[in-house]
C-alpha cells in the first residue's frame, strides 16, 4: 500500500506543478537551442525520480550495483539496446537459477507466462472500461434531453426497450421517457417546451464540460487531448512519468464520459487508446520484468494500444495493425501475437457487456445488399480527394489554432475556452436534428442502407404503389421531401462540424478525432451518394448508367458512400492506410467493399501527402517539440556525421574523462559545470582513443555512494576505469574503481558516415547517443536530439523534397 | 530480346550444372569449416554474374564508377545499409534533376510511381496464374477418373453444369461425363470397370508426376519444393541467381499443376508464393530502381509473397500478415501498404477469373449457423495439442527423411523416388473415397456444416420424421450408418495422410504443405466433432451438456471442429500465429470463431515449441545450411564480440591494406592468396588505426580497370586510399587512387560488445560484416557467417534455453 500512497502524492505534486504552468508539458519539452546531450530543460529537478522503481519488488532477482543505477530521469530518452541487454541478463539469471530448485523453476515459469497474464488483464480491464464508458455516455447523452421515469439510470433506448409500441417511431416516444419540458411543465409540444428543452440541453452540456475540464485541470492535467501523440513519443523511448499513471486512468475515464456526453465535436477512440495504455502500465507494475525495464514495458504498451482500438471500433485485427502502423516504434513479432491476444480479449469482454444492445462487436454494424459498380469508382475517388483536402485543411487550421493557444493569452484560460466552445456547440447543434444527437448515432444512421422499415427522414423516398416491397434490396426510388430536407440539414451540419472540430481538438479535455473526422466524411459521402442515386434514377438512359442501372434495379447504396467518405476523411487526417481499411472492413465484414475503401483511402493519402507529409499526430508531436524520431520520414540529405556532431568547430572541446587520471573532484566539477547526460572515457587526452562511455546519472550515484560507504575516498582520490588500479604514489588517497558503471561497448560511427545511415542506426537500434571517431580517435558525439534537430533543419531547408518520397 | 536470350542460355547452363550435381544447391550452401568472410564455396566461378544488371537500362540515370561495382556475386550476402544508401543517392539525383526540365520531372514522377505499377502488375499476373492453375488442376484431377464427352477440356463439374438433373447427387452422374471404364468398355459398374478405373487412375497419376519431375529436373531444378525456405533466405539478403527467374516461373507453374493433379499429398499454397515472387522479380527488371538495387528488390518480393498467399487462400489481409510474420525480413511500413495493394489486386483478379465457379474469393467458403459454447474449448484445446504433436512429429520425421535423402544413395534417383511415392499414393488412395478425391475438395467437405440438402456420406444422419426440416439450423441428430462408415474411412485416411506427407514434402517436385497439414487437422477435427456431437445428443443430461444442449437444439457443429483442427495442425507445422488466425477468419468471415481458432493455434504452438523452436521452414533452412539469421531466435548467451571475431588466437593476423603503402602487386597477391570478401584499410600496420573497408570485388574490378585504361599503372604502383597522393620518389611509377571504392564508414564495435548486441545489429541493420576494435585499434572482423556459426554452436551447447523464450 505504501507505494500507492507515495504515487498519489506524486500525482498531486505533478498536478500542482502543472496547474502553475498552465499544462505546459509541451513547452517544457520544446527543443531549446542551448540545452545539450539529452537534457530536456526545466523539469529534471521538479519530478522526484525515486518512485519509479518502487513498484513490483515481488520478483526482483537482480541486485543492482547501486540503487537506481540504470534507471532514467523524467523527460529523458531510454537506451533500447541497454534495456534489451538488461532483460537478457535478467532472463539468463532466471534460467540458470531455475535449475537449482523447484521453487525457482516455478518462479521462472511464472516469469515466462507473465507476459500473457498481463495481456489477459489488459484485455479484461480495457474491455470493461470501454463497456462502462459506452453505457455511461449513452445515458448522459440522453439525459440532456430527458429522463426515464421508470428508472432514471436508463438511457432513452433502454427505457423504451420493453415498451409495447410496434413501430420504431412510436417506440421512440414511449410514455416512460419524458423530455424535460414535458416533465416540468406537462406540455410536450409548443414553442415554450422547445425553448425550455433547448435551454436545458445547453445547460447540461455546459455542466458536463465544466466538470470535465475542472477534473482534468485539478487532478490529472495529462488526461487531456487524445493522448496518441504522447503515446507515440513514449513508445519511441521517452519517459513521461505519470502520463500513464493510475490517476490519469481514473480521471481520463470519467472526463471522457463527460466530454463526449456534453455533445462537443469529439470522439472517444483516441482517448480509449490512452486509457488502454494506462491499463497496460498499471499491470506492468505487477511484474518486475516489465516495471523495471522500460523496453519491455513498451512492448506491453504497444499491445495495450491495440486493445484500445479493438474496443473503440470492435475491430481486433484493425487494432493490431493500428498499433503496428501508427503508434508503435519497436514491434517485434512476439508483440504482434500478444497484441492480437489482448485485442481479442478486450473485444470479447466488451461484447459480453454488450453496451450497444445488439450483440454486435462493432460500433457501426452495416450490411449492404447490392454490390458496387466500376463506374462508382469516380465518386469514390472524388470522396478521396475531399478527404485529403479536409485532412490538409484540418491539420493546418488546427495546428495554427493550437499554436495560437500556446503563444497568446488564450492558453491561460482553458476552462473558459472549453465552456465557450461547448456553449457555441450546444447552441448551434440543438436546432439541427443531425447535430443534436451524438455523433456516433449520426454516423450509424448515415452508414445505414434504407431498409423497408426505416422511418428516418433520410429514407423518405416516394414508393411506387404498384410494386411489392421486399424487405431487402429495395430498388432505387425518387427522393421525397424528407430526403431533400435532410440534405439541407446535412449540408449545414457538415459546415458546422468542419469548423467546430478545428477548435475543439486540442482543448484541455479528453478528445479524440476519429469520430468527428468520420462524421465529416460520412455526411459528405451520404450527400454525394444521394446525388448519384437520384441521378441514376432520373437519368438511367445516360451512357454511364445504362450498363448497370436499369429502372427498378437497386444500383446505388448511399450508405456505402457515407462509409467511403468516412474512411477518406479519417485517412486524410491520420494518414492511416492498412489499419484504416482493415478497421472499415471489420465494420462491414465483407471483402466486397475493400476496393472502394482502398481507392478512397489511397487517393486521400496522396492528396493530403501532396500538401505535407505529416498526419495530425505527427504535427502535434512537432508542435509540442517531443523528441520523436519518425520511422516514416525518409532522410535523403547528403550530410555526414561530422556535420552534426558536437562539439562544433568553434565550441570548447568535448568533455571527456580519462581512464586513470581524473580525480573525484574533477569529476564532480565536470558534473556541476555541464549538463551533459554522459561522458566518453578516453585513454588519455593526448591520444583521444575511446575506451567507453559513462552515464552522468550513474556517475553521480556511484560517487555519492562511494563517499558515503567507502573509506578513504576523498576529493583528491583518482577515479579509474581500467581493470587494475593505476600505479600511484603512496601518499595518494585510495583510488575509486568505477569500471562497472562504464559502458565498454559504446556505439561509434566514423565522421564520414552519411547522416542517413546514422538516422537509420538511431531508429533501428533506439540509441540515445553515438560517438564519432576518425581513424580511432574520438572526435565528438551525436545525441538523439542532435539528430532530430538536424532533421528538422534539413526539412525546412528543402521543403520540396517531401513530395518525392 | 538479346537479354532474354542470354538469360535462357544462363538457365540452361545452370540447369546442366545442377543436373550434374543432383540438385545440390543445399550442399553448395552448406557452411564448410574453412571458407571465410562470406565466400560460399564452390559456385562463384560457375555462374556468370555479368547478366545480373543486363535488364532494365530503361531508366538508368546513374553512372557507376566502374562497371559492376556495387553488385553482388551469386550465393553472397547483400549489405542492406549500402543498398539503402545507394537508393538514397539515386533518389537524390532524380530529385535534383527533376527541376531541370519537364522531361526529367516526368521521369521522376514515373520513378515515384513505379512501385505501384510493379504492385499492380504482380497482382494481375499472380492472380491470373493462380486462376489458370486452379482451372488446370480441376480439369486434370478429374481426367484421372474420366472425361467429358461434350468437350474434353471440361472438368467434371463444368461438364455437368448445364445438366438438367435436380439433385446434387444425380447431377454428379450426368451423362456427358463418362468414367474411363464406361467409355472404353461400355460398363459403368462391376468389378471389371472398377479395376480398369483403378488402373487408369494410377497410370494417369504416374504420368503426371513423371512429367512434373522430369520437367523440374531438365529445365528448372530450382522449381522443386515449396520455395518458402529459400524465399525467406533470399529476403533476408542472400543472392541465389535464377531462383526467381522466368524459367523457374514457367516450369514451376506447369509442374505445380502436374504435381497437384497427380494426387500426391501436397498442396499448391507454398509454391504459389514462389510463383508470385518470381512474378515480382520479373517485373522488377522493368525498372532499374528495383533491378539494380537488391534491397529495393526485396521490398517488392515481400509484397509478392503477400500476393501469393492472398491468391492461395483468397485472404488478402492474411497474406500481408503472412509475409510480415513468416517470410519477410525487412518490412517497412511502405511495403505493408504496397503488399496490401498487391494482395488485393491479386485476389480480385482471381475472383474475376472465378475458378471455383462460386463467385467466392476464398478456397473453402463456409458458413456456420450456430455459435460455439465455452465447454467446447476443451476439445478445441485438445485439437491444439494434437496439432502441436503432429507438427513436432512431422518436422522431425520429415527432416530425418530429407537428411537421409541428402546423405545416402536415395538422393541420386529423384525421378524414381517421385514415381515410387506417386505409385504408392495412388494405389492406396483410390479405394478410399476420402483420399481419392483432391485434398482441397476433401477439406472443403470436412469444413462444411451438414445442411438439409447435403447428400454426402458424412451427413447421413437419422432424421426425426415428426420434425419439420428447416434449411439451416438443423438440430443435432443421431448418426446413421453412413456417418459411422465415413468415420472409419476418415480414420484410415488420417493415418495414410500422416505417413505419406512425411515422405512427399521435399521431393524434387513443387510441393506445398499447407493443404496436407490442413487435411490432417481437418480429418482429426471432424472425427472429434462428430464424437462430441453424438455424445451431446445421446447424453444431453450429463452436467457438461446440460446447460447448453437441450434435446432438439443444434449445439455442435462438426465442421467447426474440422476447421479448428486444420488451424492447429497448420500452426504446429509452420508456427504461424496471427496470420494463421487471420487467414482462417477470412475463410469464415466471422469474428465469432476467432476464439476457438486462437485457442487451438496457441495451444498447438506452445506444445510444438516445447519440443523445438523451429517450424518446418526454419528446419529446412537449417538442414540446407542457408545463411539465414532468424529474427525470432533470441540470443541469450554471455559471449562477447572478442570470442567470435576472426582472427582467432592462433590464427595468422588479419589481412589488411594500408592507406598509402601497398603496391598493386601486393594487392593482387592478397586477392589471389585469400578468399576474403573484403579487406580493412588501416593507417599503418603499426598503429592499426582503422580508416575504412574495401570490398574484394570492387578492388579486383578497379585494378583491372586501371591496368587497362590508366597509363602508368604497373605492378609496383602504390595504391593509396587517402585524399592526396603520398609523397613518393620521382622514380616511383604513378600511384593509383582508390579512395572512391573505399567505404569510409565501416561498421565497428568494441571487443567488449556482448554478442547479443552484435546479433541485434546484424539483424536490424542487415550488415555483411562488422569490424572489431579496442580503444581505436583494429582487432578483427565478424561476418554474418561467423555470427550464424556462433549462434548454432551456442544453441547446441545449451538446448534447454530454448524452452524459456
Amino acid at each position: 500500500m505504501q507505494q500507492f500512497i507515495s504515487l498519489s502524492y506524486k500525482y498531486i505534486f505533478v498536478m500542482q506543478f502543472h496547474a502553475q504552468t498552465q499544462f505546459s508539458l509541451s513547452d517544457i519539452l520544446k527543443i531549446t537551442p542551448f540545452d545539450d546531450v539529452l537534457t530536456w530543460s526545466g523539469v529534471s529537478a521538479a519530478t522526484p525520480t525515486e518512485e519509479m522503481n518502487g513498484a513490483g519488488n515481488l520478483m526482483d532477482f537482480l541486485d543492482e550495483p547501486f540503487p537506481d543505477v540504470g534507471t532514467y530521469e523524467d523527460f529523458h530518452t531510454i537506451d533500447w539496446l541497454r534495456e534489451k541487454s538488461r532483460d537478457t541478463d535478467r532472463h539468463r539469471k532466471i534460467t540458470s537459477k531455475s535449475k537449482e530448485s523447484m521453487w525457482e523453476l516455478i518462479k521462472s515459469l511464472l516469469d515466462a507466462w507473465s507476459g500473457w497474464v498481463v495481456m489477459l488483464l489488459i484485455g479484461l480491464l480495457s474491455g470493461t472500461l470501454a463497456g462502462v464508458i459506452d453505457l455511461a455516455v449513452d445515458w448522459m447523452t440522453d439525459l440532456k434531453e430527458g429522463v426515464c421515469l421508470s428508472a432514471f439510470w436508463y438511457s432513452h433506448e433502454q427505457c423504451c426497450w420493453t415498451s409495447n409500441e410496434t413501430t420504431f417511431d412510436d417506440r421512440d416516444k414511449c410514455p416512460q421517457w419524458q423530455k424535460w419540458a414535458e416533465l416540468m411543465t406537462g406540455h410536450a409540444e409548443g414553442a415554450g417546451a422547445y425553448v425550455l428543452n433547448y435551454f436545458l440541453y445547453v445547460l447540461w452540456a455546459l455542466l458536463f464540460s465544466f466538470l470535465a475540464v475542472s477534473l482534468v485541470r485539478v487532478f490529472a492535467p495529462y488526461a487531456c487531448g487524445s493522448g496518441i501523440p504522447e503515446i507515440k513519443t513514449i513508445l519511441s523511448g521517452f519517459i513521461i512519468r505519470g502520463y500513464l499513471g493510475k490517476w490519469t486512468l481514473l480521471i481520463k475515464t470519467v472526463t471522457l464520459v463527460l466530454a463526449v456526453s456534453s455533445g462537443l465535436s469529439l470522439g472517444k477512440e483516441g482517448p480509449l487508446v490512452h486509457v488502454a495504455c494506462c491499463c497496460g502500465n498499471l499491470f506492468c507494475s505487477l511484474f518486475s520484468k516489465y516495471s523495471k525495464n522500460e523496453g519491455k514495458r513498451r512492448e506491453v504498451l504497444s499491445a495495450a494500444a491495440a486493445a484500445g482500438v479493438s474496443v473503440a471500433f470492435g475491430a481486433p485485427i484493425g487494432g493490431v495493425l493500428f498499433s503496428l502502423e501508427e503508434v508503435s516504434y519497436y514491434f517485434p513479432l512476439k508483440t504482434l501475437w500478444r497484441s492480437f491476444f489482448a485485442a481479442l480479449v478486450a473485444a470479447f469482454t466488451l461484447r459480453s457487456i454488450n453496451p450497444f444492445g445488439n450483440s454486435r462487436l462493432v460500433l457501426f454494424y452495416v450490411e449492404y445488399h447490392t454490390p458496387w459498380y466500376m463506374a462508382e469508382l469516380v465518386p469514390f475517388i472524388l470522396l478521396g480527394v475531399f478527404g485529403g483536402l479536409w485532412g490538409t485543411l484540418f491539420i493546418r487550421a488546427n495546428i495554427a489554432w493550437c499554436r495560437r493557444r500556446k503563444t497568446t493569452q488564450l492558453g491561460k484560460y482553458p476552462v473558459l475556452e472549453v465552456i465557450a466552445v461547448t456553449g457555441i456547440t450546444a447552441v448551434l447543434a440543438y436546432p439541427n436534428p443531425y447535430t443534436r444527437r451524438s455523433t456516433s448515432e449520426l454516423i450509424s444512421e448515415l452508414f445505414n442502407d434504407c431498409g423497408a422499415l426505416e422511418s428516418s427522414q433520410l429514407c423518405d423516398y416516394i414508393n411506387n404503389p404498384n410494386m411489392s416491397r421486399p424487405v431487402d434490396d429495395i430498388p432505387d426510388r425518387p427522393a421525397g421531401p424528407g430526403v431533400y430536407n435532410a440534405l439541407w440539414q446535412l449540408a449545414l451540419a457538415l459546415i458546422f462540424k468542419i469548423v467546430i472540430t478545428i477548435f475543439t481538438f486540442g482543448m484541455k479535455i479528453p478528445s479524440g478525432l476519429f469520430i468527428p473526422s468520420m462524421a465529416v466524411g460520412a455526411i459528405a459521402g451520404r450527400i454525394v451518394g444521394i446525388a448519384v442515386e437520384q441521378m441514376a434514377y432520373h437519368h438511367h438512359d445516360w451512357i454511364i448508367f445504362k450498363n448497370w442501372c436499369r429502372p427498378g434495379a437497386d444500383c446505388v447504396t448511399p450508405g456505402l458512400y457515407a462509409m467511403v467518405g468516412a474512411a477518406a476523411c479519417l485517412g486524410g487526417v491520420t494518414r492511416m492506410t492498412v489499419s484504416l481499411v482493415v478497421i472499415m472492413f471489420e465494420l462491414t465484414g465483407g471483402l466486397e467493399y475493400i476496393v472502394p475503401l482502398m481507392a478512397a483511402a489511397v487517393t486521400s493519402k496522396w492528396v493530403a501527402d501532396a500538401f505535407g507529409k505529416e498526419g495530425i499526430y505527427e504535427s502535434h508531436i512537432q508542435l509540442n517539440g517531443y523528441p520523436y524520431l519518425d520511422v516514416r520520414d525518409e532522410f535523403t540529405h547528403r550530410t555526414l556525421a561530422t556535420d552534426v556532431m558536437r562539439p562544433r568547430r568553434n565550441d570548447p572541446p568535448l568533455a571527456v574523462l580519462t581512464q586513470d587520471s581524473t580525480t573525484v573532484e574533477d569529476v564532480e566539477t565536470l558534473i556541476k559545470d555541464t549538463d551533459y547526460n554522459g561522458f566518453p572515457v578516453v585513454v588519455s587526452r593526448e591520444s583521444e582513443r575511446l575506451i567507453g562511455f559513462v552515464q552522468r546519472r550513474d556517475l553521480t550515484l556511484a560517487i555519492k555512494n562511494a563517499r558515503q560507504k567507502q573509506d578513504g575516498v576523498v576529493s583528491s582520490s583518482v577515479v579509474y576505469f581500467t581493470e587494475d588500479a593505476p600505479q600511484l604514489l603512496a601518499s595518494n588517497p585510495q583510488p575509486l574503481k568505477l569500471r562497472r558503471i562504464l559502458n565498454l561497448s559504446p556505439f561509434t560511427v566514423t565522421d564520414h558516415t552519411p547522416m542517413e545511415t546514422v538516422v537509420d542506426i538511431f531508429r533501428k537500434l533506439g540509441l540515445r547517443q553515438c560517438l564519432v571517431t576518425r581513424s580511432g580517435r574520438l572526435l565528438g558525439i551525436i545525441t538523439k536530439k542532435d539528430v532530430l534537430r538536424h532533421m528538422a533543419q534539413m526539412m525546412n531547408q528543402d521543403p520540396e523534397s517531401i513530395m518525392f518520397n
